[in-house]
């Protein structure tokens, strides 16, 4: 029979896979949202915000459990990491929500809802990939497929910029006030894209260093 | 007679404390600014600008007594974490500061000095906090009360931001132009919120540690 | 005979060195497309991606090395941060390029090839201190120089925003977009020279430690 001298603390993984399926969630109603009519917002918002609230119990859950562990199954320091930037695409998606609301947007261009859709199949590929990390088994692939929504969303993201911020020569400000509030929806949605290559990336050490 | 067989090094301890008085000035020093006459706020910003600089000052202090001690009183990491998060809420009190006076505002909407009130306030709990980081006792009131600070600073936010994003549709250029200068100014008062709440996290952090 | 009961790997310095050269590099290229004429600029941003796209190799080769080296030659968590902030200056770098080319901007302020000439200085300086680190000799002028270059790019910086920002009062919507763009590539040439200040922090922190 096979043992370890230092058993390990396996409570950790079911926390991310948690964490990542609450990820999920949030994407899908931020999917919701915007393909809603304005008045219908600020519902799903309230509903991103509780994902929000969630996310940062996990995080919260994650970390007293980190310090109450004197074996972790990984380095301490890449369970940290690895917690804020599951939490750093958390914050990201609900500020988009946020600000989609707050800033009173109508119809948004196209993009955006293409930028979501990259951000709802980088959720899926987290949350399918976060129960291997007990195993160390089938990570590369995700995290290669996460590099690969990254570059798709950057090419959303650049053609949505250059096209919002080429508005005829005749805007009157109000229409540039809107394409600014726009823009700052489309960067956050972009970061929270880059920040699911983080967390793509932390997996990606971590595996290095176990291999 | 009891005694420690690592005693710890509590030096630091009246360096956070001066580290969140420090930021008690600078905040004081901010409110006065948002409140003067445009011609008298450059000499109120390099008041703020040398408290900036006494605090990266006593940053580097705790950083070299950190490098020098063996045993600290809590994780160097946490110490690290904890004089960072202080460090960034006075970046930011100095931002806000330095913003006013270089994007050449006028009279700030009333929120402004509401959005200052609330990091008064914040700086207060935290430098009454810090000395109790030598007892561990009492810091529990202290990041709930700066947790409710928070969520106070950010509804003043929220509803500056939406009055600022909803001017009459014929707002002029230049008017657009002032609005995104004041815009600026109300993020990073809001940042400077956010980061009391970063060093409020840190301690609670620390506590669960020890306790 | 001396030798060293622990061994330091030092595959680590030229490392650095390769990455402050690279930053070289893609300073010089970033300086070229700033003076170039648009239509030859897409081909300068590109060269300038290519410098980060080698930088993120040698990242990656920095973190696989520290994760399989048992004693290194300072801290891993400094090694970390160096190598960390190392990779935001060419993360700012590569983002001004990208945002000049993407924002389709015409010729730029005078001010900002200068912030770039200081940025050249900057990475100059950093590729000449890393082979340095070996003997921890030198390293003060390094970081009194930098320090210093930083002072001189805040100076560039405040007054090309407050250029930027006082446009005549009848400026139309299309000129306050073109400010605004302008102003984000100025924002974040300033982060870049701050990056560098950051790295040099960085490896003052490493010298104290070891002295």
């Amino acid at each position: 029979m096979a043992f370890r001298l230092t058993p390990h603390e396996r409570g950790f993984y079911p926390l991310f896979t948690r964490a990542a399926e609450n990820i999920v969630r949030a994407a899908d109603d931020l999917a919701a949202l915007v393909a809603a009519d304005p008045p219908d917002r600020p519902e799903l918002a309230k509903r991103v915000k509780d994902a929000e609230n969630a996310g940062d119990e996990l995080t919260h859950e994650i970390l007293v459990k980190l310090n109450s562990t004197f074996v972790t199954p990984f380095d301490r320091e890449d369970i940290y990491r690895l917690t804020s930037s599951l939490d750093d695409v958390l914050d990201a998606i609900e500020e988009a929500a946020d600000r989609i609301v707050l800033y009173r947007l109508g119809a948004l261009p196209g993009g955006v809802a293409r930028q979501v859709e990259v951000l709802r199949r980088a959720a899926a590929a987290t949350a399918e990939a976060m129960p291997h990390l007990a195993s160390m088994s089938q990570l590369r692939e995700y995290w290669v497929h996460v590099n690969a929504l990254e570059d798709e969303g950057d090419a959303v993201y650049r053609a949505l910029i250059a096209e919002l911020l080429s508005p005829p020569d005749d805007v009157p400000p109000a229409g540039l006030l809107t394409i600014l509030k726009t823009k700052e929806v489309v960067e956050v949605l972009e970061e929270a894209a880059d920040a699911f290559e983080t967390v793509a990336n932390t997996v990606e050490s971590i595996v290095v260093k176990e291999s």
